[in-house]
């Protein structure tokens, strides 16, 4: 599907939905480009426009199956670059990657995206208002979509920090509890979220270093900059992924203390109940004697013979409740 | 065992099971190419295949021994590439690795197959389908075989992706329980797996660069693209190789809160019987006392002894019970 | 936020606050240089100096937004580094890392500081008294930045060092206890402290290198010098980390141990107390039976039914208590 | 100790043991070499043949101490090479590595050997039944000790990755039960083994390379099928080192919840004697209460107060076995 | 500090104490060299040597400060080197690091120790022997000092090698325990061996490969020699590494086993014990009933009701037994 088709000549915009060809003729006369922004074409679709351009056929093929890695690649006088914007979708704690890919040619661009980014609408803004970025031709394009998505990436990164803050609180806060879920998912998004990240390192590099054509040595500096915020995020996701990691060993460490905790409790409450038991037992024992029924049982018929045995058995039970209380049972 | 021979001259094919000499000069005469395919042969029948092309004494051992490690070697004018094709059994969740040795010579290419893949036979497919393919020689062999392959590494890739999301959801659902087991046997495989699909971005990068006899340079961006795509692959399995591992810690944590959860619910049963065990002492105990035969007990003569007793009974247990009630421990 | 405005002009010190593009002119009159010192400006406080100096726009926008790796940039004539001063807040085991980011010309050099840092003013103090540094110009600025910055972190490692000392201690000391949270937290330190100080080897090495203008030949064993500590507190981080994780495991294996060992106390109690009640229930059982109220019961009126009954409970519980200890309950 | 001495001139073997020097003399002036086999010998025996070959002093050294990476070093002409060959004893799952020092002269070539290996022996065979083999000179034993080393790990990985098997087998099979011991064990044999094997790869690299003298261009494609093979080994390795530490992980997971399974029956064993025992002290604290000997206790003198009493213990010990079943207590 | 000072002119020692200025203007005259050993000197001890031998200021303060890396640096004509020579104190389980800088110029070593070394004075007294090395000028000097570092290195990873040895044997031999902390204590001395010898490969790489001045091409063996000898104990510190780490696991594994199996028999005790105390509980229930002192209870008047009750009772209990043995409880 055609989202959009402008032609740009001489810092002017111009909106050409209808006749990309002749669109691309101008653009040609007038030494300015023509852009033409898709979104998930089918393979038929997008092959008309491939022939118009003489778009190189494994590219296209990319650019339609989509799922392809950040990369930088030249065919010819055609470049073509893929990039994965992601954006942080909080609530759920996942990190959503869309992918863009980008012909550029002299005097044209070619974007390619699938999923949600904002990113190509974003840059189209910018281009309308900034006849200083139209004067870079195409390559404007491209440095401003990588910005873009590299600063989008730098937010994911916040905000990952941000939710690891409230793992670290959790984990470590008074309500304790075991939160191996969280940890692990946040990681599996951690390291998805690396796959679209680290490997746009080297087509960066490619492009401080001036290997793509009509990427200017004065536009050298902006792709150094990208490429340093790329590997600050790049720092970032490395540090996330090993603080995930020990945020689950230090959960395992705080459940595993936690859970115990209840356990000791728990049997001390049965040592204790157990104790108060076992001294129930002795009157329960001493009494069942005298309640025998022998016909000669001296004791019976002895004047105190009763207060007697009632005092030994609450002496017994003061002792044993003594002991107890100095094995610290009770 | 010789599963095909074809002769593919001037875009045609043909069948020449007969005269592997005779269709090797005709081959050279016209331009085309012969294609031997072998499956598991023996020493002794590679060996006379061996002599009429005469390929590199230690290629032949590598391709008749076969468990060798992706690669591509130089012998002068013939090259020699290993590549391991790897399908996912599903339902065993194991990675099957197949192995395919590719002679190439200007004039012919031979092929020998280890183990179950459908890559050369879909490679013959579409060379007899396609003349255009034809037209770049035994090259096109190398590429097809390669570029399916590692195709193929990205369908497993998908299914071992699947497989992950499914022991994700046994780990973090509601059924609980011990997976070590199937984690580690995925585990296994995707290592497996990597030694498949890791080593073979040498020879792709080899290729790309140009570095190969009978590969032109028109055909570089087709292996670039297939090393791009074997770099997909070996980026997710480095990822799913992390993502197993932390799942493995992730279950361990989960299996030792639930099976925690377990004991300290039996331990409150324990707790809540021995409690109302212990209630049950006291009357036994008292009843016990009046229960002594001592001839003089004055209580025993009372009025209202009895009922006094049977109120201190009850009221003891009702104390009792208020008691391990506020303990918490009824 | 302009903290400070230095004029130095053949080994002079003139405090020039009021008019910057006099300064600068006569600092390149005279051969000298002037330092602008800022603190966390706005955009559109540095924009004038910008404009003043000709700084390049990318580097004034990291300058102004922060958080930016550490880094060495050269954009023309000027040089545009960012360091990361780290110190250790130790009541707190915290790594604090502010932010300095310096512009190097030819006649002046920028400083802009973000967060607490006393490096900035440490550098002018030695400025001030020592005319051979001045004698390097700007250059000497940055080498002094640079110095104490990583004379800082080497601060901070053996601060942290003294912090896992205590840990170790803790964990492997008398008390025992849990103590994943602090070892988590200061291994996060840890993690985030390396993010400043490992990036900051490459402009270093380039330093050393002598990539950079301004930066003499006779400056390079300077530089070198710095780099060699920087690596110096790279390694230590490096082994912290190393350290931090072990020390996790093995008070996860400590508290594992320590906590089991009151389990078999507190069961070994509840054996004991069990056996006790065990004992005590056989005179109740035994004297229960002679407390039936039968009319035919012959021993009851034997004449020393009773004392042998009382022998026969006194030898089973004392037959008991022997078996128990045999057993090792009692 | 010499081992033996042969003298291989013209595609002929002879064996020399008596006079070194001469067989040395013949074997310059024919065009062929010497080889002397040495087994563990001492300073003093090595010390003769070391002048008469001239041998570097340090790698003399090397070779009778032993104990030495896998290496190769030219010292003017003669190459010196270590390499250490591996077999495994499957009984004690124990790697045993063997070490064989190889110095390399335009007409010698002398072995020294430490510890239990079949490599000098397999060669010296390999070279007395093929001329062929001999025509390369003493390049040829290097290549034929490394390759029969190289084949060697291959053994010893494929008999690693069978243990790990079986090990698999008894951590997931019925038996279950703690396995840690045997898992660490082979652990440290496969580090071992790794550091016996993996070092070696940059002396294959180098002598692919063709920088090793007396190893010409036409030896290179056979230590590049070793360096290949070498490769494989390496990367078994590397793979069983990552699936034994899983697989120790994966043992532990499994024996946590065997444990944890017997300790719940055994809760609930418990459980059910203590509610059994529960239900028990119903009908004797009722009954206790009905021996007493009150004179004045109304029920005891009605008609059915007996099987009334009866009648509600009955009542109240089924309520309660009820109640338990209904908890699942019971 | 000044430990000692030597004056080597023509294969002669002659200790020369008194006039360092005297000594080195014969060293230069002679062709020979001083050598000054100092031990931990203050900055103002080392301030007047370092002026009169115009050592670099940066060396210098790095050699009086010590806690360098180790390190080689060329500073002009001025060679300057840092060792961390470290040996085993066995009782205590600690590898103690010294430091030794050492300065090389044309016609001057001085080395500065920090902490306790035999290294310096051992190369003293091979200097005093062998008028060989002395041949070789100051660099024998760096050269014997280099050597017998990574000697001691070599002895101090046999000797780890042995502890951990032992604690194999204390984890997994009969007497089983908890060894976190020793293992810990272990690794972390083995952290802190690798920051003392894994560096020293640069600087030995770069004396291999000659780009230190008075260090001749003759000398290159030697320094290859020792730093085959480094690598041999950078691979052994690293495998003592991994090693630390599983055992560290597999003790865990082993303990919670142990303490797992500890609980199985206190719990198997409580039931066997709890067993018994149910069945005693039957003969107190039914004697109970039978000693109520209701006027109307039929059985009391039976002639033999006394020994049914009893054989009642005992059937019960005898029962009771048999089903308790069924269910495995006694």
């Amino acid at each position: 599907m055609i989202v959009d088709c402008a032609l740009y000549v001489k810092g002017q915009t111009r909106h050409a939905r209808t006749d990309i060809t002749a669109a691309l003729r101008e653009a040609r006369a007038g030494g300015g480009f023509v852009w033409i922004g898709l979104f998930e074409p089918t393979a038929a679709e997008f092959a008309e426009i491939s022939e118009d351009f003489t778009l190189p056929t494994l590219a296209v093929d990319d650019a339609v199956r989509a799922h392809q890695r950040p990369k930088l690649e030249r065919y010819g006088d055609v470049t073509f670059a893929v990039v994965k914007p992601g954006r942080y979708v909080d609530h759920e704690e996942v990190v959503e990657i869309s992918e863009l890919a980008i012909f550029l040619g002299e005097h044209f661009v070619i974007t390619v995206r699938h999923g949600v980014s904002d990113v190509p609408a974003a840059v189209r803004a910018e281009l309308n208002t900034s006849p200083a970025l139209l004067a870079h031709g195409p390559a404007a394009v491209l440095y401003r979509a990588l910005d873009l998505a590299v600063d989008g990436y730098l937010d994911v990164v916040e905000a990952i920090g941000i939710d690891i803050d409230e793992i670290e609180e959790q984990v470590f806060g008074d309500a304790g509890g075991e939160h191996s879920e969280r940890i692990y998912k946040l990681k599996s998004e951690v390291l998805e979220f690396r796959r679209a990240v680290v490997p746009l390192a080297v087509p960066l590099q490619r492009l401080v270093a001036g290997e793509v054509p009509w990427v200017g040595a004065a536009a050298q500096p902006y792709f150094r900059d990208v490429h340093d915020h790329l590997l600050r995020a790049a720092d970032a996701i490395e540090a996330y992924d090993h603080l995930l990691t020990n945020v689950l060993a230090a959960n395992l460490a705080q459940v595993t203390v936690e859970q115990s905790r209840v356990t000791v409790r728990q049997n001390e409450d049965m040592r204790k109940i157990s104790s108060w038991a076992a001294i129930a037992l002795v009157p329960t024992a001493i009494a069942g004697i005298y309640g025998m029924n022998f016909e000669y049982m001296p004791e019976l018929s002895m004047r105190y013979g009763y207060f007697v045995v009632i005092a030994v058995i609450a002496a017994i039970c003061v002792g044993l409740h003594a002991l107890f209380r100095r094995n610290d049972w009770l």
